[in-house]
């Protein structure tokens, strides 16, 4: 029997990227739609669920993307409102790649690196680093801050993050090189998780930090993230720090999503989201 | 050489369901096309006709669904317009399932049971009830009552199915739970084809009616479209009346609808409609 | 790994007939889109580079089509823009069937038949014309004439090509069934690549001349291009003249389609256009 892939994405046109990873993840045939809400989601949904009688139905299952993330989140809950009882196949729910990507982020750093104790500056507060600050907490950090360049915004966002995960994240400021620099200086690791072609950690923000461990970014499009940062560095060490660039981080995210798109034909009732899909990451190895 | 579906659905975003059921009868590949109409299917067609030498014909085919039958029947219509002789390929048409439906809560009714004059009403006159209706008249029942709330349309379909397949329906209206136990009193076997969610059958209708043999209803969601029918029922007896529930019908639907697309790549000038359809169910067992 | 191919089109719907070859080139998955343009291509474009490892990235190709041969052409260069250096994807570029129509045309035509210093009229001036002009000129004909009923049309295209190619090819105008007959006086070859269903060659026009070698036409819709000629003619002659009707033509134009599908898969940098199609279509024996 085929495993068939329900792409529903939020964007008018659905993602090729999404499609070819769940080709390579073993996926026989996707059935991919663009321009989908919360509103027209359930007719796909019960179309899904009550074509394949319950022993076959693990062999159907639906993946939700977009780069709205929040529209997509909204999509998600509307397709387990469309479910009946057991009658549901199991969900993915990876908008613009966020979860797959934080996940990524997070597991690199964590090569053979302990953070228990340490303190992470994440500056960026978009969906990868508001979930790679949920990871890092879970993992051990003892402190972890989330910026943005408003600090109505990234507060707004760490009070999000406290009631839906209920977890201390700390809000702060980016708005200048200088901001940055002191947010660093008693930093263990800092992560890039800007906009795509800004440079957020120039060399002067973290050269002459002597506690900085490990630097991170998400960024692959030049001018990157952080200076000095190339895209193929893998925990690579430079002035004493580790560094982990879009493409190591990328190759590693590809393979946790292929494993969670797998995963999703092991039973027809699991949801994927941030959480489970960081627990699919861990059981990856991330040397 | 694959077996490939040409789906095309006059929805905007094509059905996920009838997709799902292609796949699982063996098709390999499905191109599909949501907001197709009469005016622009032509190229569609014509670019599936001319890409595979007579031999290999019987190896495309068109599916042409859509939740407006009308519509659909319209684009039948327009595919057949656009072959050119004997360079065709096998369609069926099942707009809103309504064919395959139709055909498997027919064969349910007549699982061991002799239609053959026999009075039968259906409460409701959409695309599931009119093909009902021709089937039974066309097994031998003696009377088939057509009922909608509005005796104006029931005439007009009345007088439409008349013209289209020159049999006799009767005409009645189902506007109170009176005037359905009145109908029912002299019936037979009654089916309800009405609107999803709606009870067009409750207890007072058919609970001390000695003639009724056989129920059955289509609708699956709550509540359901007859009281104390179940949507798992398959013939079970209550009060001495047999009961057809919709996810006894649905998958017995489900069969001839894969049977029926099995059959387009049998050969490749059929065109499968609700008579063709409806003899494809009868060479499965309904047991 | 499975051989993907993402169909991008400029037309609102993708084509039928396009997926279908590329299905029978042996093709696993099509991902294919309408509607699109050189503004909302690249995301598309990046998605297929960046999922697959260099190793691999021969396995995901892009096919370009559309019946607007100018949109798809910016497109294409849209595509090429997408790319980052060495991480880019096989290309072909079709619009409209142009580039392999016009090469089976001129491969037909060349069919155990020396061009050189042959003198060609195509009449019509679309996007197989111009193609079948150079193509023609490459292969040594002496004269290559095209028309259209606009001389002022004819000039413009005949500038365009000395521009894009380099190559002398003549403006004329054929307004009248006079004037066809004129352009076609001293030459061996006559090709129509006019409007589908409109005779531009009538019996008139060639029936006395005695210079005529070939005639070939790629109006499939009757009435054909050219009078006494058949869709199905492959070289048969009829009053001292080969035929090359647009079914013995469309044959081979899907086979070199085909062919250039597979080739795509070769390696992951090519790009085929009007002349490496072509250079493609010289390799199939065209007998």
């Amino acid at each position: 029997m085929k495993k068939l892939l329900l792409h529903l994405d939020t964007d008018a046109i659905p993602s090729t990227f999404d499609q070819v990873v769940a080709y390579d993840a073993g996926v026989d045939n996707i059935i991919a739609y663009g321009g989908i809400t919360r509103d027209n989601v359930t007719p796909h949904v019960q179309g899904l669920i009550f074509t394949r009688t319950s022993k076959n139905l693990k062999n159907n299952a639906i993946f939700i993307g977009g780069s709205n993330v929040t529209a997509s989140e909204s999509v998600g809950q509307a397709v387990k409102n469309a479910f009946f009882g057991q009658t549901r196949v199991s969900v993915m729910l990876d908008p613009n790649g966020s979860n797959t990507t934080a996940a990524a982020l997070v597991r690199k750093v964590l090569t053979n690196y302990d953070i228990t104790n340490r303190k992470v500056v994440i500056i960026g507060s978009g969906p990868v680093g508001q979930r790679a600050a949920l990871f890092l907490v879970k993992e051990g950090a003892s402190e972890v801050i989330i910026t943005s360049r408003d600090i109505t915004r990234s507060k707004n966002i760490v009070r999000q993050m406290k009631q839906s995960y209920g977890i201390e994240v700390i809000a702060a400021e980016s708005r200048s090189d200088e901001s940055v620099a002191a947010l660093l200086i008693d930093a263990h690791v800092a992560i890039a998780c800007g906009p795509a072609s800004v440079c957020v950690m120039p060399k002067q923000t973290w050269i002459n930090n002597d506690n900085l461990q490990v630097i991170a970014d998400v960024n692959a499009l030049p001018p990157l993230g952080v200076a000095d940062l190339e895209v193929m560095d893998d925990g690579i060490e430079k002035n004493g720090i580790r560094f982990y660039g879009a493409i190591a981080i990328g190759n590693f995210k590809m393979k946790i999503h292929r494993k969670a798109i797998q995963s999703l034909y092991d039973s027809h009732d699991q949801f994927l989201d941030e959480t489970t899909i960081y627990a699919i990451a861990k059981q990856i190895d991330n040397t």
